[in-house]
């Protein structure tokens, strides 16, 4: 049984490998009468394709965005709406000569044993490509969740072992880092020259922050948002941690320290403090929802690795070629805010069903 | 649109408040003809229980497991299993004088916002009792996963900020504190018993790990085996944050560093390291899966907080009394082992229809 | 995978056996704050139980209907309602000797076949007794379906090749048939008095009408209103067939005869006629649904059958004894409106979502 | 919550629209390494064509499938099979005249009441053109159907009222109207004729046998094999009913009658009859699956009728130009078709995991 749908009333599909002939995204559940701002779908596919500057690879992916369902006279009817971008000028030669050896850090093993099968050309289908529909998805979300005053934002919090000082949100878009320390964005971008210079890679942090969401959201006792905020960001390649406001620092405090203190301000009952990172048993508190990614270095290097034949099942050096990014942290961005807000516009959604007042209007 | 339902194959569902008459759970999508041992179960079930020593809440929970429906003969017979454990020897009384009051770190709060109603008996739905339903499941689905080879452990990592220093697997058992280093363990006993007497808590880190799970488990894009393992264990109150493998030590590592080199071992294709924390990909590997829970200080603590009373919807001191865990991280272990077996069950059902020739079998 | 769960918005999953300890219904999905009505869902119990009068089978199912979860104060909390019926006075003696032959027109060979196992106590998960989660699930429903204003009402059209020539739904508790039309009543009494006699039974047609069921209920393309009707219905056990409108009739009809013209009535868009049966493109219309179903004669019969007897594999006669009904369809009745207040609740729910302007109220 | 996807673990999704740019499907859960025949599923989607001979609508379609994601080297990965025809030559001219005007019998006027919107292009989403993708997908399942030793066929049974009188599968598809029964299909033919020249349109019935399918497909309670066909048949455009077996006709009989005695067959039990159509207890036997379904007459008809425009909220007369079909029955058939392979191969699947030997292999 796969798994390539998330969401449970705003269901989104991913399909497509990073060589065929395009990848996509159906969205089923999306509400009619949506006007759709298609450049703005297209404005957040921008953000994760490679090329923008000299810091990440220099492949020049198009990525243009069509529409081939579901929208009529700029709107949503209610129908699926299938979305995709073709793949252009795709080479797979550069994969052809290692498409017996496994990448280490790469899919290429684990798929190969589950599926017998291999496509060998650019990761297939679990190449960095398939975000594309996470991405167009979540920026449909995101303009719904506009209309409900929720704001989501992401930045590189650490890159290579560099953490931020200071937080300047104006600040994460005029930096290809986006990073929101202006002093620190500068650090890191020389870390990533050397450390492409090395042919390695770095990992690092993400923080993404989701404000205005309104206390109630969140489906206990399994689809509780931590939970799914967990699998979703999980979901995506290179992720190896997750963690909720405190998160894994909450295993140092004591009770005492850690609960957030109920107070009232003009009239409306807040936490004075936020170490629950806007979640309590797993509902939305109404305060700002505070997440945090923990990305892997990226596993194509081109300095030498051990690894094996799959045809001839005997050792092998291998040296990933090619123009890869030296991390994906900052490509991560976009695609991490897509599935904040993809969680987010499905929990909105089912919590509009909690309360029988609700449901009898 | 609720909640209250785990796993897609093996799906369990639970139901039940802390002050309820029962609290319970149903399996539906057990396989047929397994043969049940209902003691295991029972045993899977007193780790979970309180009173156990002087270490933790002395409440006698008696928690006797029983069979509704679905066992026939001493087998399952395909059809749903419900079980469940009556609530016994119940007392809200002292709920009742804080029945307004929001306890901080609580779900009171949360609850209370998203259905406008409070069941004030303990905790309601938002009780760890509710737990007893997840843990009894995953003694099932450890049973079928031991005839696979799949061995499910957990242990106490971190206590109150003491961490352990080596890791001898036989001792886990012979602690109250569930911690596979003596020494430390006796650390954090005698930490236990000084927060006890501040009337405060304390939090840690559980680590988990499933052993002889077969390569191919998990299925992308969005259903990735850690993605459901972050979801199962984010969905366990008091869960901050979740890490496989390396987790948030990746964000410092290099790629040359972080990538496990594939090896020949016997003629099979092995990892030499485990960074990835036995998931490539968000599939098995067939190595050891490694994940790690920050669990957050229990927030019932007998130490004076500022809250609101919602009624009057004024500020008001509070004083969680009664017999409760300085930790919740010792009685987390067994949940987290079932929910990690749960998600194990479920795809390993899931992987058997991945391929052409396993169906035509 | 298994399939003990109806609907996506309110669950149901039922669980049970026949002569196991309790059968039963957890419902996920109910909206908090709903006052139950306890006692109504006895009635509506009730009106499925053996031994009404003197048509029907002596049996003396008590059939009290317990609350295990979900309600507190009176009122449904959001979280899920675990409800059910212990099996009281159990006797699995009368079926122990048939326990190896197959009865025929039962589901006993099936299950066999499909688990390799045998529950042969009067039926097990295949009983009618199974019934009972959907009828208390249908009556939970049914309470919030009268606040809408939709009613669901059911009746005999047809038993053992009788049909009925008027209707007065004031009639329809008033006779042991549930029939609307006072003498075709006398002649369906009858004909059951003849057939108890011939130690054989019949089956017939129930009509279920649904009024008041706003415009707009339905999930193209696949869960389309009918569709799901459909589905729940044949999910009876014993039922052979479903129609919706003029049904098989359709087949004979001529375009011009059969579209139902669009007419104003008061300013509102009407239908002049209904042989849509309330529902257009799988969506309601506004106008009355109308459902009907084929229900086989039970399968219980004294009369003597040839069959195989699964231990020695060698042909046996059968004789079904016991105090069987003479036919399913009236003790059916209830369970066919409890399964369309289930489609409907759940699809009322579901087009909650469906355009923009009601989820950003 | 919307419904376009059908199946649990070899699930479709379709979408598109009449007059969008394209419509197509999204197979996900279809077993990796199947050797797919491309050409195969290109003459399904040719039977659904219209325009192949003088009693069908002379619209040309090419229809002409194309493949996206999901196979590499000729056999599908494991990953999501994208499938598409784009609409070619699409003509929106003379739906722009009737715009405002709802078409009886057709979705307009409950897809307008539901989305508030109307893609009044060609029926937009309601289009018959939407079953391009159950085909599709339907071709895929009927490869792997194969395997099993599952075939499906349909025919016409009755067309506006003539019945079949004798079957002979060889002649189905020697004949434009799917009739196994030459004579008869000379009647239908000419019935079609006089039809045309009436403006009018007519209905009929389909019946669809699936063989060689084994005992124990289906999944109790709610997801039986009858019931699931029942919801893929009802979510087809223009069906009105559903039976299995002696479906309506079981109303008149007595259990005597219907009840199929078991029988031995060169060691094997056997139904001596096949009253149950093929399924006992929601569960396959292993005799043929029969099953029938209601055609209403197809609604767009060139004669005059009522209806009321949408903008002047007024009565206004009605003609459906343009080259329609008299009948929906005969293009229908594959649809049909598709819909019973996509059960079968959905329950084939989810059975694999019925039995704890099964998983254990």
């Amino acid at each position: 049984m796969a798994g390539n749908t998330f969401g449970k009333i705003f269901r989104i599909t991913t399909w497509g490998e990073s060589h065929g002939t395009a990848v996509g995204v159906i969205i089923d559940g999306c509400p009619a009468n949506l006007e759709l701002d298609i450049e703005f779908v297209q404005k957040e596919l921008n953000k994760r394709r490679p090329g923008q500057n000299d810091l990440s690879s220099p492949r020049k992916e198009l990525d243009q965005v069509e529409v081939l369902s579901g929208i009529f006279e700029g709107k949503t009817t209610g129908s699926p709406i299938c979305l995709l971008v073709y793949n252009k000028d795709v080479d797979s030669s550069k994969y052809e000569k290692i498409k017996n050896l496994l990448r280490p850090g790469h899919a290429d093993f684990t798929y190969f044993i589950k599926y017998q099968n291999r496509d060998w050309r650019g990761g297939g289908r679990a190449s960095g490509r398939e975000t594309i529909g996470r991405v167009i998805a979540g920026a449909i979300a995101k303009q719904i969740l506009e209309k409900i005053g929720i704001k989501i934002f992401a930045y590189t919090k650490e890159l290579g072992g560099i953490q931020i000082e200071k937080i300047d949100l104006n600040l994460i878009d005029k930096n290809p880092v986006k990073c929101p320390d202006e002093l620190v964005a500068k650090k890191m971008e020389n870390l990533i020259r050397d450390i492409k210079k090395q042919g390695d890679s770095i990992g690092g942090i993400i923080e993404i922050i989701a404000s205005g969401v309104p206390a109630g959201l969140g489906e206990p006792i399994f689809d509780k948002l931590s939970a799914d905020i967990a699998k979703a960001l999980m979901s995506i390649g290179s992720v190896k941690g997750v963690e909720i406001g405190s998160g894994f620092q909450a295993a140092k405090m004591k009770g005492s320290e850690h609960n957030d203190e109920f107070i009232l301000e003009k009239g409306n009952i807040r936490l004075k403090t936020n170490f629950s990172g806007g979640i309590l048993g797993g509902i939305s508190t109404g305060e700002e929802i505070v997440v945090r990614i923990a990305v892997k270095p990226i596993s194509s290097i081109s300095k030498k690795q051990n690894t094996i034949n799959i045809k001839s099942m005997k050792p092998e050096e291998i040296s990933v070629e090619g123009r890869h990014d030296v991390t994906s942290v900052i490509r991560l961005i976009p695609v991490a805010e897509a599935m904040i807000a993809l969680v987010l516009i499905d929990h909105f959604l089912r919590n509009k069903l909690a309360k029988i007042d609700n449901i009898l209007i």
